[in-house]
């Protein structure tokens, strides 16, 4: 009997969790979905994601793929998940796929958001686990020309950790947006792109803040991104203000459709 | 030399306490303010609460009175404490009143918020540490007309916990508004008092919801109002979707006013 493919849409908090990647001695997002996995199937099921997060990164809609038995239709599925998931783990969606979708390889892009708060409120305690507290004035408009900077196909390797990616030697990326916003209470940073290097949200929100607080000057945000090593980046952004928001996969991978 | 009478208003995540008042072997609000403040001040400061919030119930407006030695101005009290408090309780400020300001005594009203998710996403690991996911349909029809019941001075002894507030004769409650707000994803119960029973708000609203989803008749909201008993009530909503908004002191009471 055919296995039945199926793509979960995830929300974990990451502050509960060493990051999404299953490890021996620590409670990480794959590990607790594939016990919970392994408990409702009664056999083993292994979970792919499409991304790593980072230790601390929080997801409201992190991909991941799974196969199980026929007799699983991904709504029964996601109840009995979320019915069985400890809190900090919630199944938004689950569809059915078609057998050649891949959680990693198949996503066109990916959408990240990092949150800054910048009243005095966001240091109050149900905002400071998700957010980043910002004392310093933030110049809007530096960070509008940061963002913009970054747009369209570029090579990373300026912005992400060395050589940790298993693709080590391809550092292009291709940024599809990425912009401000305002919201209450301060402001978000958006970038969509088809892939992210290592703590690469967190290396160009690291710097673009450090241009906004007048300690850099806005031409390091090129001199960054045209040159062929990390030395120059301004420290990661804290991690437990970023969440990977979406994961696009082409339509005609979920069955549903065509 | 005079002591310096200051107001604390707080904000705390109840979901890591054991509720306000100071035990001896758990972790609460008051424990850890008195605590801190006796690291700062290197003596004792006990801490007085307008209200003693239960286990899991949250503040973003909790009061607190404290008398400190007159070299600490509140701006640089409140700049301390927050530098020193664990990050599941901060002072949103801090106002210097006069010496016979008494945090629950002088107090003219509370108001207190219970959250009540109605949407799927309400289960989400970033909504579900702070409110109810409620998965029946309400009637907000009946909601609205429960909320008109209690509004006005009544007895609330059917809505309380039998003799466990000091004053355990008189229940007596001025209710000044209550009422039912929309919010995204879901809606909210507001409520002001002069004064509030153990558990009455979780009693309000346990009883509230069992009339909107259609299990108890409408009228039982009068009839337990009428009571002379508690037996009638419905169980008590959970503590973790209830806030202490706001506690509202004379103007005269503030140093800076008059």
């Amino acid at each position: 009997m055919e296995a039945r493919t199926v793509q979960l849409v995830l929300h974990y908090d990451g502050g509960h969790f060493a990051g999404w990647q299953r490890q021996r001695a620590e409670r990480t997002v794959q590990g607790v979905l594939e016990e919970t996995l392994a408990r409702l199937c009664a056999a083993p099921v292994p979970v792919t994601g499409a991304g790593r997060t980072d230790a601390g990164v929080h997801a409201r809609g992190q991909a991941a793929g799974i196969r199980v038995a026929p007799k699983w239709e991904p709504f029964a599925l996601r109840r009995a998940l979320n019915a069985t998931l400890p809190p900090d783990v919630w199944v938004a969606a689950a569809h059915e796929m078609r057998p050649e979708f891949h959680a990693r390889y198949s996503a066109l892009s990916r959408r990240y958001t990092y949150v800054v708060g910048t009243d005095e409120e966001a240091a109050s305690p149900f905002r400071r686990p998700h957010e980043l507290a910002e004392r310093h004035p933030l110049d809007r408009a530096r960070l509008d020309e940061a963002a913009r900077t970054i747009v369209g196909e570029h090579c990373f390797r300026g912005f992400a950790v060395r050589g940790t990616a298993p693709e080590a030697d391809d550092h292009r990326c291709i940024v599809r947006g990425a912009r401000w916003i305002d919201r209450p209470g301060g402001l978000a940073f958006e970038i969509e792109a088809n892939r992210f290097l290592h703590h690469m949200v967190r290396f160009l929100v690291g710097t673009m803040l450090e241009i906004a607080r007048g300690r850099r000057p806005a031409a390091v945000m090129r001199a960054i991104l045209e040159s062929d090593h990390n030395r120059d980046v301004s420290p990661p952004a804290p991690a437990h203000a970023l969440f990977l928001d979406r994961v696009e996969y082409p339509a005609t991978l979920y069955t549903d459709v065509g």
